[in-house]
């Protein structure tokens, strides 16, 4: 049974249930009102700004009815119903201090273990099949990569992959760029040899938060396609040394790529991202395209390298990585700002040819979310 | 004259110039050596990675010669030339504590007193004249945006505009957005009422980093363009109450849109983010998209909220404001991650017609630094 108090100035309300007791300001109430006048019944839009609710705004009253609480607002004398659900979901009256590289529930770490349960999709399924698209979406944004399977072999499918979720970032590398094994290469990906695990574009800011790469022709041995999560990597390191860890995330590396006429393309930003509140939302790791960290103070320059150095390792140790082939008509995409992708090293024997582009997380994470709100959607076989 | 020494043990070592003495270490030197074996000519990207450079690596000996600096490293026996040219400017041994939301160099904030010397670019001249392109795109770099004048009243020649500098963000409002007056609006965006000043898609990790208006029509009465920075807006906020400041980038804030069919959009960012070195990187301002603010303690959401209101405040002073018109043929361009944009009421007598669309900061900067570095470009008159 819920029951509401107001405090004596009317500055806030305190709602009790049990042992359950979360207060919300008379401010945040009023500000969060969804009322007609408040929010456009159409789009969910706020029609009013802050400049329009009285910085005096206090509770003139509160009761709870059912499953709703009225308030009444002074000097507006405006009458607001609020779900105790929604404030329920939406209490801020709560315990916040996770650790500095915390994950929000939807994230879920991984190692090798991973390895025989890559979140897989059927092409064909994605295509037609919403509950399979909200599925696939789901374990992508989960684990942070996916891959996808029984696709047409065709030049630009990939194009269609990323239209079941999005939209294709266009970069000075084209709207999507070829990667063959190519003599004189003018970037590393190119090249016969494998590759260290590394996120894109870290030089690009902001960075493309989607990449797709879609196999075409595979005849030739090896080339497999690697996959560490950098959020598990970061996590693991600030588990074995959390001045490691700190290092790298409070001070910005640099990232440059200048390496086509026209093209100079520079960041600042570090290689460990922390929300204000120490949420891990970003890596960024390019051994390739890293330029000379000048934003490391003297006195801490040997701490920032070995850090880098030993998350390098990290990210090397087998344990830690997810191995998988690339077929004719398959695909994989990852979440460039925490999966690091690599190539191992292929013979040259016979041919491999991948069409590759770039996208953003919005339009993944929004198709998602729309399609697990969407009414009477089935589970998926 | 330059003169070097080495650290006994050959952990760092010291170039010294009259006053100026600055230590380097043996790692982060050899990790920035730019002879063949570790950059590639053609493109400058590091060929190897950290874990090819000894941990235990040390300085062997240093010797200046010039105009630059030889260095012998050990375990490796390796030798390596630096410019000392080049080692100046990416010198780490120096004061680095600035004030929390300081801007670089490159930018220059700017309040109403700008209003007579907006940044402003002719067309013709910046699709022909790489000069004029460079000195254009360095205003918009300085001041975070930029008027184009003399182009075509045509459909779809944001497009071009955008060709200038870099790639269109397709999102779920497509390539590109119409902005006309219209009855019965799905969004406030496209209605007769002023907008108070905000960055556009707040919901959006990551956000649109550039915004283009292009207008085609243009006779209806009012309707001015005016355009305030964030940034000055921060630093004001910060200036007068640094607690103020403090409680909005040290906190999230969280952002929403799903006015529409298939679309869910949610962001969990800070109204004022910084660098982890204090740097104002961005400012999301947005009281229509403003979801309810969840990751402020409960003792600190009164201190949230006038902050908020008062960053309002300092953001609706016109004394921050830059107003302009655009006629048939003009567009002007923001750097949303800075500028905030408005749009003030019109009388819905004739028409008003712009076309919309967004783009990234990276090909805009890249495209600017591209043109300083190219060699013989006369300055533009």
């Amino acid at each position: 049974m819920m029951s509401v108090t107001v405090a004596s100035a009317g500055t806030h309300l305190t709602l009790t249930s049990g042992q359950s007791v979360k207060r919300f300001h008379a401010i945040w109430l009023r500000d969060n009102a969804s009322d007609a006048e408040t929010r456009a019944a159409a789009n969910g839009q706020r029609l009013i700004s802050l400049r329009d609710i009285p910085a005096d705004t206090t509770i003139r009253s509160a009761d709870v009815q059912g499953q709703t609480l009225m308030v009444t607002f002074a000097p507006e004398n405006k009458e607001v119903v609020y779900d105790l659900g929604w404030l329920d979901a939406h209490a801020y009256d709560v315990e916040q201090s996770p650790e500095r590289g915390w994950t929000p529930p939807i994230t879920e770490t991984w190692d090798s273990g991973l390895m025989g349960n890559v979140p897989t999709g059927d092409f064909e399924q994605l295509s037609q099949n919403d509950a399979a698209l909200r599925d696939w979406l789901g374990l992508v944004s989960r684990f942070g990569f996916g891959k996808v399977v029984n696709g047409p072999a065709k030049d630009g499918a990939l194009f269609d992959l990323v239209a079941l979720f999005g939209f294709v970032r266009e970069t000075n590398y084209g709207r999507h760029f070829e990667v063959r094994t190519e003599v004189n290469p003018t970037n590393l990906a190119f090249t016969g040899l494998g590759l260290q695990a590394h996120t894109d574009n870290p030089y690009r800011d902001p960075v493309p938060t989607v990449q797709v790469l879609y196999c075409l022709e595979s005849s030739a041995a090896g080339g497999e396609n690697m996959v560490v999560d950098g959020f598990a990597a970061a996590q693991r390191l600030r588990d074995e040394n959390e001045a490691y860890f700190n290092v790298l995330a409070d001070h910005c590396a640099r990232f440059e790529y200048a390496g086509e006429a026209g093209v100079c393309l520079t960041s600042r930003r570090p290689m460990i991202e922390l929300a204000p509140d120490g949420e891990l939302i970003g890596v960024r790791l390019n051994n390739r395209s890293l330029a000379a960290v000048t934003d490391v103070p003297f006195e801490k320059m040997d701490t920032y390298y070995a850090a880098y150095r030993r998350l390098g390792e990290i990210i090397d140790d087998t344990a830690m990585e997810v191995t998988f082939r690339l077929n004719p008509g398959e695909a994989f995409i990852v979440d460039n700002t925490r999966v690091l992708h690599a190539r191992k090293g292929y013979s040259g024997e016979g041919t491999r040819w991948l069409q590759g582009c770039y996208a953003d997380k919005d339009g993944l994470r929004s198709t998602y979310d729309a399609l697990c709100r969407k009414p009477d959607l089935e589970a998926a076989e």
